[in-house]
């Protein structure tokens, strides 16, 4: 074992952990399973050239790495993660990160590539009175055999001919999917994470595996509803309900293909497969399948397996035979976003305990580790998303962000400007500073100005908002007695929820090695405030890690190596999912998870 | 070894045959399988009924058998023939056949009854909290793993909901193609031979193997050429001609599907597959892809190999999941009809060696045995079907369908109508006739009236003819000095073919033991004129079996068993394809073959 210094930056904080390394680990790899975010698009392939720290080592470096780095970077021990191999004590330096809107970074090591599609060269021989064989055959006495669709047959003669017998093939799991000219020879593929609210896409090159580009936006559905019951609601109301909402997404993914052909000079028939994460109702709705059931006990979707049609069955313009395949999920509320957390945080193969938590309108929870998995869903309600919170709103420019009231001003707000509202992780370290204070007592009530002894600029804080008590961030923008409550619920129910699966699992607090967050929301919470409200244990406070969009990040790793759909598959027929709806201690520690 | 006597009826005659046969053989298959036509429609597996014959046997009958006879029947020695089993010396009567305009008519024993098609019964267990299994899985769970169609899929919560989880549901070589409701419980598949000129369709009973109904028409592609190159030229002359080409047949096998489904009251969501088979011309046009290559030197055709696409992506109009497949090609002239007439005729598998011909505008020749199958086709032109002769038809009502010279009138017609042309058996009989009374020489030149010794009778036919020779058949209708031309390019183009096939086995006349004939012209013609004017050698008369509509019976076949169709790709695979064009020996044999 060696010991690892690591400096790095997180919400604008130099952060330094002491670690304990393997002899011979990869040091990217070890990074990203800490969670301390490196910058990379090729996720460890040695490809990309941006994982670049500095590291106090006088390994020799090889050409492959050399060629991205400057001579001045050389000399100042730069290295890039991924060629590195810890062989000693070592102290790293990690560049400070970019902070994006809607989360799109994740953090996950490809650890090959090995995509479904694959285009190879196929030079034929011409045929004459001496070899009659017919096209096709020509083509598979030397690919052997494959299925071939119709549209694909149609082309085959005309392919020949036009390209002198000299041509590019792109198969997929046994199937021909495309014949083109010899000179084509790109790959693409997307993965997509559709979020309830926002959705998240990136571009792969399935050759490299690198990520060439990425691509946010809100999620288009939301006119049919804010969740996902709304929007099931929306596909029972009305018969047409249905298509529509799919249609929705069928326009929107059309959008990311076009967004991302035209930003990077791509022909769209070079994209051959889409991959989507997503819960469980997302993914029904995208396909156009009933989701109906999903929405009433006993809670029964009309499949949770990995499915793959031909993207145009849906509209979806990509190459006309392309594929578009969603991972699989578990149960109406452990859906396939959370599969792709799993993939992404490697948990599932440790031999530690983690627990996972993806935090929006569903707190998602997954406990476990190579051994069993066990998950359920709380339902926090909106509003750690800001929904149901007098002044709140969701991760946008202008929302209060941070708050620490022994700063002046109070509070950050997110692009720096004006605040306008305040988001999640504002409101869960407002409520921590209220607790820290005394301004809320153990039971959530909050104390009128006289019922406390704090200095006058704190005190003066405490108003009366429209007859209830509520406490000051800026002077237009309080936090609530009611609000207070909708967080206790919210927290309490996840809460119960990590209590529900411990006890499952048959485990204590100190089991729990690792506690990944996943998500925008999580993404952007303090620990420490987090801890400090009892949304996560206090206990667990030191073992967070934040992986970011790990749904995104299951995805992408899911399109790029067929290995990890598998693994995925695997992972969502391991984990054993509970209903609390039907756990008698779940009402029991729902309550005791309510007191801060 | 057993003696059977078997008296039966062809084309109105009257005929019997001694033939020996195997202690314990089916009787229904080996009078099939020597050519002797017996009416059935569930091809010998008791269940239609129809193949009623007198043996003069003492037999008992069982109740399976008796339930199809009557009191008298069974007085008269009325037997099913495939519940005969041949244990004794035998005399067996077969009653005469009717006679269709365009053959539909083939003999096939089935030997098993195994679509891929399979409709069962799944009665599910409801969901509940303690069992939140989704739709699917409580279906695979039962069924097994299936590839499920995204419109499958989107129907499964529905039919579940409706039909309280007790379904039927279809499945396809691992695909779940259908979900209905529980008292759904037909299974129909269709089998179509494509024929140039003429179409002829069956409706199967899936479930028990029979014929339902039989459909024929003409083939719609005729209004863009009557033989394949000028079809094939329609393709490439016009950008869109393909595709003109390809809706003509999708609209008439919609017609066929529509006929079938109102005639016997079936839903058209019952029928599941159509099995076709067509020469290699009529199965590329029928699906769409280019047949450009087919026309021209070294002739290689998109695919020869059996393939399957769903009859929604050429616009047929059955079960939406459902199926439309082709039988197997072995080249651009030996098609799918060629491998299904194969198949029927079971050649393939015997260890005697038997020739096959099809003659149409082409000739397509077989020769072999189990060991060894070589083919080839030679271009008779469409002299046989009427088409270059001066006053030549098709097989249509008034057509002058045979002709013998001792008898007045000299000649029938078809539906006995007043003679309105000649058709392809009538101008072999009429030039077996003339070369029979010295009217043609052996090298086909036709005598004067002053050259020959003959009655008064037959001289006073021979005319001139807009300055030919010709000989009246009727006081409008002759076969002139040309036409006589026509027929010995074609039946020695067909000689030639033979020839080399035997030169290239290896064989002599006399190692062939049977000579089965397909398709409507060879089915109408007498194989003693063919073989007088030297169509078939002279030593094959006795040996001639005709097989009637054989491909649509192998389309049958292909469709009914999925073994028929392992066993068509097999047979496409092994027969070793002769290109003529190629040869050195056929001019000289073809030279050789035009005398008389």
């Amino acid at each position: 074992m060696h010991k690892l210094k690591v400096n790095y930056t997180l919400r604008g904080k130099e952060i330094q952990k002491d670690l304990e390394v393997g002899d011979g680990a990869n040091l990217f790899e070890f990074l990203i399973s800490n969670g301390i975010y490196v910058p990379s698009t090729c996720g460890g392939r040695h490809i990309c050239g941006k994982c670049k720290v500095e590291v106090s080592t006088d390994q020799k470096t090889g050409k492959d790495e050399e060629r991205f780095l400057t001579d001045s970077e050389k000399q100042m021990h730069i290295r890039l993660a991924c060629f590195v191999k810890v062989d000693s004590d070592m102290e790293v330096r990690v560049p400070a990160e970019k902070q994006a809107n809607i989360l799109t970074e994740g953090m996950y090591a490809l650890r090959d590539v090995n995509p479904r599609i694959k285009k190879r060269s196929l030079i034929l021989s011409k045929p004459s009175l001496q070899d009659q064989r017919d096209d096709l055959k020509r083509i598979t006495d030397e690919i052997g055999d494959v299925k071939v669709p119709l549209n694909v047959l149609k082309k085959i003669p005309v392919i020949l001919e036009n390209n002198d017998h000299r041509i590019k093939y792109v198969t997929r799991k046994g199937e021909l999917i495309s014949v083109e000219p010899f000179e084509s020879n790109k790959v693409y593929g997307i993965a997509v994470d559709i979020g309830t609210t926002t959705i998240a896409a990136y571009l792969e090159d399935l050759r490299s595996g690198e990520k060439i580009d990425v691509y946010s936006s809100m999620n288009p559905q939301r006119i049919f509803g804010a969740d996902v019951i709304t929007r099931i609601d929306h596909t029972i109301r009305k018969a047409e309900g249905l298509d529509e909402i799919q249609k929705v997404m069928t326009e929107e993914l059309n959008k990311i293909v076009d967004e991302f052909c035209k930003r990077n000079g791509i022909d769209v028939e070079n994209v051959y497969e889409i991959a989507i994460a997503g819960n469980t109702t997302m993914i029904h709705l995208a396909f156009g399948i009933p989701a109906k059931n999903i929405a009433n006990a006993p809670f029964i979707p009309a499949f949770t397996s990995a499915i793959e049609i031909k993207a145009n069955e849906i509209g979806v313009k990509i190459n006309p035979q392309g594929y578009i395949l969603s991972l699989p999920s578990v149960a109406s509320y452990i859906g396939a976003d959370i599969v792709a957390d799993i993939l992404s945080s490697r948990m599932y193969e440790k031999d530690e305990i983690s627990l996972l938590l993806d935090i929006g309108t569903n707190g998602e929870i997954v406990l476990g580790n190579k051994d069993k998995l066990v998950a359920c869903s709380a339902a926090a309600g909106p509003a750690f998303e800001g929904t149901e919170i007098t002044f709140g709103t969701g991760g946008v420019i202008g929302a209060i962000d941070h708050v620490d009231l022994t700063k002046h001003p109070a509070y950050t707000t997110i692009g720096g400007e004006a605040p306008s509202g305040i988001c999640g992780s504002g409101i869960v370290d407002a409520i921590s500073e209220m607790t820290k204070f005394g301004i809320i007592d153990t039971t959530g009530k909050m104390c009128s100005k006289d019922e406390i002894n704090l200095d006058g600029d704190i005190s003066q804080r405490i108003i009366q908002y429209k007859g209830e008590p509520a406490f000051l961030i800026d002077d237009k923008i309080c936090i609530t007695q009611g609000d207070v409550r909708q967080i206790q619920l919210a927290k309490g129910a996840i809460y119960a929820g990590i209590k529900v699966l411990m006890k499952k699992a048959g485990i204590n607090f100190e089991d729990i090695k690792k506690v990944y967050i996943a998500g925008g929301f999580g993404n952007y919470i303090d620990p420490d405030a987090a801890s400090q409200i009892g949304l996560i244990p206090k206990s667990l406070t030191d073992k967070v890690i934040q992986i970011g969009n790990a749904a995104g990040s299951g995805a992408i790793m899911a399109l790029v190596s067929d290995n990890e759909l598998k693994t995925a598959i695997e992972i969502a027929k391991r984990v054993e999912y509970i209903e609390l709806s039907n756990t008698d201690e779940f009402q029991e520690e729902f309550m005791n998870g309510m007191y801060f």
